[in-house]
């Protein structure tokens, strides 16, 4: 445990309330010097109003009036002792709040310093840690669901559970070793080991998967509104953003490459893919247009293919194909056109005149496959867990694949090791690196 | 006391934590039904986690992992039951939390409604309601001082004094009636009324005076930097704001009309007068240019007069004449130059090299003759209080009046309630019209 006192601000300038924190040993015997009430006796739990105060210019100077609420260790969200300051949210005040504390004996804390002591300290694991920052970077239901599943432990509860299969599979094959020195035999029928790996094998994979699911949340779902040009797909465009145009979170942690079209249905981040490229050249006016699509289409999640005539069957098909393992849906648009033949096997709708679009909406949303999206869903959607995800999968490849050449338990033990250490990486289960807690916690904002 | 209960968001987007204020009969209550605790029996100044959930698509949805601090009328801000919420600071998370609440009978608040409930609950008099919001508004030292002394009930406490007097007044004038009605005799001694009515009228006016100080606090204490030109007053504003620019507070409540040059010295803001206007043009260049700075004088409380060259006993005159009930300070400026002769009743500067600043930047800071400056002092900033002094002091002036001219003590008698009427609106003493509350607290943010 540290054994430094820290302090910052929590709350950001220019509310009516500023709260600083307080952390460390000597939390309440610091503020006790400042306050006009002697804290360090105080309960857990507790406010207590009265002034922060300095002597200066010959007399005892109010900086103001505020309520501190005391935190006793380790019932604290660091597990120190600590307490909280709500002060008036003028910048003044709260500099020199901070300035008397730091004269009194803290210092300023750095970006998620509370938050990693509260990891250093057992109060959360590292990847509840890492949800912290995710939470309060979240903009929407998404976002806001998949960092609160892991605040509350669901991903690390799933990794709980592939320890404790890892570990059977361990002293199966150490009961295996046992076996096979004593009696001098053969490797004994391997298939229960077999399964139990392939299980964990699924399982691992399962939350690697979910990451492109997860990054898609964090980002957006990338959408691609592709066909001719002059069928409507900038008016298509302008009228579904209009009214959902997506707020986008001033919170440090959501930062996207670059500023594009965004729109929120049911609580979901949706990325419109720039598409203004495409432009519809005479040479290639006879190919339907398709072929300058590509490239959108091969990084959507989701494509909107518009389109104000029957397509062929060859387009349909080469679509189609295009389109595999994303959701395509296939758009007639300017049904508000007296000429308009009824195309049955797409969805209808005017842009021009918003007719069909809550429609589109809903098929939009579906398309992104989130339904099963609730609290308890696991998605992976940190870059540092997929990368531990895609190590540990290789090694219990290697252990599938070492019992079905029947290679010696001691060798696959080693392997079963390493994927039960790459897990622990995840939930701090091991020794953290300081280097990797730093690249962790440089990405909070100071007071968390 | 209100009814209703009301909450609002009391920190500003972006932080760490976000604070939700709850006020009101059935805060707790309210509360209850979102939080995982039933806090209806609470004690009072307690702190309790929990989370903040609502049930949505079949499940139980977690919001937030919460703290919420409890009060308990009348011990609270507002004095009636009240809480608050500290949340992650995520935008999604606190407006989430505020729709749940108002879903389950609370109201938003308006602007400042918090602080206008502590004084309807008698928490607080309305001249403290008022330093609220120029306390969260200080964005620096003289400022929030100012605003400190006035919430801490030093202005209060000044005119409780003033009432005191006043009143004494009243029941020595009716004293004067009983005696004259009995007795049928000519009016008694009137010198110890006399003295008293002069006393009070004495501090009604230093009272009312001390508003010119306090405006200029508030929005920065005007400095005119006059001199022909080629003297250097681009070069002295420039170092001289430089390093020491004001940050200016992003508060609701500090707007100045136009952005200009400022900067603190000692805590204190300085407020650079726009001389831009004044050319040198060669049909005025005889004049020293000291004609076309009369505009940047008058609306300054400190001149600051620069030259290279001995100015004539003429100018002098003229200028000291011009600066009268100002602070004029003479600097003789590019001491650097070889060929500048000593100027002895000038202070001597470089503004070229930032020779003699400091000793500048004093000079100004005593020339705001805000020396005296400190928590206890009263200073007017307010212009409703302003008015209502300035009111005050017509009804003494007219008791004053009549006492000289032998006028009867039942006519003064009217003169006095208006006197005591008046400043009792400053504190709200006095039955309070809708309207002016309603324009007190608009200025508010809302969460306060």
């Amino acid at each position: 445990m540290s054994n430094e006192t820290i302090c910052a601000m929590a709350t950001a300038p220019g509310g009516a309330l500023g709260i600083i924190r307080i952390s460390g040993p000597q939390a309440l015997e610091i503020l006790s010097r400042v306050f006009s009430k002697d804290l360090s006796k105080a309960e857990p739990n507790t406010i207590h109003y009265g002034h922060i105060h300095f002597s200066g210019e010959g007399q005892e100077q109010v900086v103001d009036e505020v309520l501190v609420s005391v935190f006793r260790a380790p019932h604290s969200y660091t597990g120190e002792e600590a307490a909280e300051i709500s002060c008036h949210g003028s910048r003044y005040i709260l500099n020199k709040v901070l300035e008397l504390l730091i004269q009194n004996g803290c210092r300023m804390a750095t970006p998620g310093e509370f938050t990693q002591r509260a990891f250093l300290n057992g109060k959360m694991d590292l990847s509840q840690a890492e949800a912290v920052a995710d939470l309060i970077a979240s903009s929407n239901k998404a976002t806001h669901q998949m960092a609160m599943s892991q605040l509350r432990g669901h991903f690390s509860s799933a990794l709980a559970q592939l320890r404790e299969q890892l570990l059977r599979l361990t002293s199966l094959l150490e009961l295996e070793l046992d076996f096979s020195d004593h009696e001098d035999l053969e490797f004994a029928d391997r298939s229960e080991l077999l399964d139990i790996a392939k299980t964990i094998d699924s399982h691992i994979t399962r939350l690697a998967q979910s990451f492109e699911a997860g990054q898609a949340i964090k980002q957006g779902i990338p959408v691609a509104i592709v066909g001719k040009t002059n069928v409507g797909k900038s008016t298509l465009l302008n009228q579904l953003v209009g009214d959902n145009r997506a707020i986008v979170s001033d919170v440090h942690g959501t930062t996207r490459d670059t500023i594009e079209e965004t729109m929120e249905i049911n609580g979901v981040l949706f990325r419109f893919i720039d598409t203004a490229g495409i432009r519809n050249t005479t040479d290639e006016v006879e190919q339907i247009g398709i072929g300058r699509t590509y490239a959108a289409i091969e990084k959507a999640r989701i494509v909107l293919w518009l389109f104000d005539q029957q397509p062929s069957d060859a387009d349909i098909t080469d679509m189609e194909e295009r389109c595999q393992g994303k959701t395509l849906i296939c758009i007639q648009n300017k049904i508000d056109k007296a000429d308009m033949p009824f195309m049955s096997s797409a969805l209808q709708i005017s842009a021009k005149h918003g007719q069909g679009l809550d429609t589109l909406r809903q098929a939009i949303y579906e398309g992104a496959h989130l339904k099963a999206l609730n609290e308890n869903d696991v998605i992976v959607s940190s870059a540092r867990h997929y990368d531990a995800l895609v190590r540990a999968h290789d090694s219990i490849l290697r252990v599938i694949d070492g019992l079905n050449l029947q290679i010696s338990g001691d060798l696959l033990s080693e392997d079963l090791r390493q994927a039960i250490d790459i897990l622990a990486e995840i939930t701090g289960g091991q020794i953290t690196p300081n280097e990797v807690l730093g690249n962790i916690f440089k990405h909070f904002c100071v007071g968390k």
